[in-house]
């Protein structure tokens, strides 16, 4: 963690980037407050490093009609446009600003290409890739004086490599991470903005679903995919249901155990011995014990018009085992890309939390802050408390939290109570959606 | 329509049957308040006719703990026990009572078997099946004056063999259909209960999954495939995300129209060059002109593990053409079961008509109706404004409303504002769930 407070901060430039979640906005709608508050110009990068590479750049006041604060004037803000712009930006689904999935190459060249051994440690500038010069000459062109990027383990990478690139170069441009991911796998913080969201999608549903389940007096097993291909978090969150539907979901299945088909089926079985209704909770990301995917795209046949490609088919493949090896009905239900944008039942918590992250984010580049990410801390033994914390993000950068294994059953077939303790806080609260005549309201795309 | 005022009545029968919604309890619900406040006894048949042939039935005063009305009590009914059991039931998706899929025989032997030659006009009674002199029985065992059937178009076929069976044999039994389907597809009334929370669901994720489409600088198309296999009012409903979104959804494929794949990809190629985010809602049903179903669950071949069963991949198929064809990204995204469970989307205007129209079936039977189905209709050149009447149930049985061709763009790609006028008020209202730190609570299943 560098500070080079030496700088005083008159812009930030704002970038989404990575898959877009029902809380990203918030965050951005966090950062844009904060700066406004204190006087600064706020910039925002369209489809992220990538569009700002090519010059693609808004000035976020003025497109969302934010006027500059008087003295005396905050109080009034809320009735003002700019502000309800901020609002409805807040309950706006999917990547505002655009997003990109764009990797920066390795800082010191000759760790990637092993050639350019003419690199030393005193010439380290001549050795990077001339991205970052591209990048370093927008930033002058803009002014910008620190980068705040809100995104997931990739995008820390970004975040890490600008900021290694600054402390090399000397520029005084600061780079702050703010979390966002629905698999909620970032090391450096309790958990990410924008689980909290689709947790309380998976859980609603989940128990919806189970009530379906449960009409027609015949015995069934209801298999429903979450999403998460190593992190089990989102399939974890379906548990929740419980608190709702007693012992539904029956099972659990998560990326982080490796599942033994057969164990699996014989529990099914023995369960449909005691009721009619058996409900699956299960990660698209679940494995033999050699690794290899349960279910593979790749391994499926193509279909006589030669247009098969099931993109993720765990539910549905397990379903059909079912039916063959139990003889009794079954269906796979995926809970597909909703997950990631289901505003409509967003966690209040999780968008207050995203908003009050953005705004940390702003806070500590004024602190003089570089190369940290802002993260949630709960404090422990106590009703849900939570507090800011900044981390290196080295030390999130391309790394993956798994759900630990206390969270985890003994025989990998359930969640523990640890786990539910654990995600009961993050769905709380219903974040009341803009509406006309019962459909919801976002804010305009940008042009 | 038959009218046998002559009994007065003491107990009604209702019974759940089909597919259940996020509404069928609402209209439970209603029935049950309806009749309780009249005094009567209210049995419920468990997973419907069938059930209750195996008699398993519940008296749902009793399990409610709806106390008997007192005298000037029924102001302070909502504080009650039982008025809370049924505001928690009108929220609770799914057929509280349990469903059933099961087709009486016909009520004329002779009518299916040819053989019967003995059966005359005047020996009615010796040639129906059994099964409805065992129905008769039990009616007689429980001393039921009057059968409520909430239900789809299957439902209305038994509601009109039973009506018609009594007739015949002289009971006083009256028997009163209430409407039920996501589909939308019955005569004899504007819309039906469930639909229009079901329209709520899928109009809000295709506004999502609009904005989720259009994160990355990248061209690409998405199908969100809807559920109504031969009517598709459900599809329509995506069409409502314009209110939200502009122009998306670009296009909007319903089975009532066959669809020319080459005449839909030139269209989508056209599209794309204005635009990047192309987004098609497309019905499960959708055909080519012969007839044959544009994805054919049956035509698929099978995976090495002899394991695969895409059971509804129009939209899958769709994308992976347009891959194929187009060279784009593209993505088949299917709303599955949710659109018939996500109670936490529900629409209010919907829950309201289902109650009403609940109440209304118990007024139909106090009024010595029998042999009509409750339906809603609309008071055409008004703002919203509807009205119930009855219809006979030999009008509604066994047929399917269609969306009609004024509703359907001239090119068959989308739909009119005709439609969308008739769409709108449908979807009107949030419906506040009751809920517990985020999540929803249900009525506790019957045991």
């Amino acid at each position: 963690m560098h500070s080079t407070s030496e700088h005083a901060i008159h812009t930030i430039l704002v970038g989404q980037s990575g898959g877009p979640t029902t809380a990203i906005n918030a965050s951005l709608a966090g950062i844009i407050r904060a700066a406004h508050a204190q006087g600064l110009r706020v910039l925002g990068m369209r489809n992220g490093i990538q569009g700002f590479l090519e010059g693609n750049v808004v000035d976020l006041i003025e497109v969302l009609e934010l006027e500059k604060p008087k003295l005396g004037a905050l109080k009034q803000a809320d009735t003002n446009l700019g502000e309800k712009n901020l609002q409805l930006l807040r309950k706006t689904p999917s990547s505002w600003l655009g997003s990109c999935r764009f990797k920066l190459p390795e800082l010191e060249a000759n760790s990637t290409s092993g050639a350019s051994s003419e690199s030393t440690a005193n010439s380290k500038s001549a050795a990077v890739s001339p991205i970052y010069q591209q990048i370093d000459l927008q930033l002058k062109k803009y002014q910008v004086d620190a980068v705040l990027y809100i995104g997931g383990n990739d995008s820390m990478d970004t975040a890490d490599k600008l900021s290694r690139y600054f402390a090399q170069v000397e520029s005084a441009v600061r780079v702050v991470g703010v979390p966002k991911t629905i698999d909620n796998d970032l090391e450096g913080t309790d958990h990410t903005p924008g689980f909290g969201s689709a947790a309380r999608f998976v859980a609603s549903v989940t128990a919806e679903l189970t009530r379906d389940g449960g009409v027609y007096n015949t015995k069934n097993v209801t298999f429903i995919e979450a999403m998460g291909r190593d992190a089990g978090w989102l399939t974890a969150a379906g548990a929740l249901a419980q608190d709702i539907c007693g012992t539904a979901p029956d099972f659990v299945l998560l990326p982080e155990v490796p599942l033994d088909v057969n164990a699996l089926l014989s529990a099914i079985e023995q369960r449909l011995r005691e009721k009619n209704n058996v409900i699956v909770v299960v990660s698209e990301g679940v494995h033999h014990a050699d690794g290899s995917f349960l279910f593979d795209a790749k391994s499926v046949a193509i279909d006589t018009f030669g247009h098969l490609a099931a993109q993720s088919g765990t539910a549905q493949y397990l379903s059909q085992l079912v039916k063959d090896q139990l003889g009794v009905k079954s269906r796979g239900i995926e809970l597909n890309t909703l997950q990631r944008c289901a505003s409509h039942a967003a966690s209040k918590v999780d968008l207050d939390e995203a908003e009050a992250l953005g705004a940390a984010g702003v806070k500590a580049v004024l602190q003089g802050k570089t190369g940290v990410m802002v993260g949630v801390h709960r404090i422990p033994n106590e009703p849900y408390t939570t507090e800011i914390r900044t981390t290196p993000v080295a030390d999130v950068a391309n790394k993956v939290k798994l759900v630990p294994r206390e969270m985890i059953s003994e025989d990998g077939f359930n969640v523990t109570d640890t786990a539910l303790t654990y995600l009961r806080p993050l769905v709380a609260g219903i974040e009341e959606p803009v509406s006309v005549d019962g459909l919801p309201r976002f804010l305009a795309e940008l042009p």
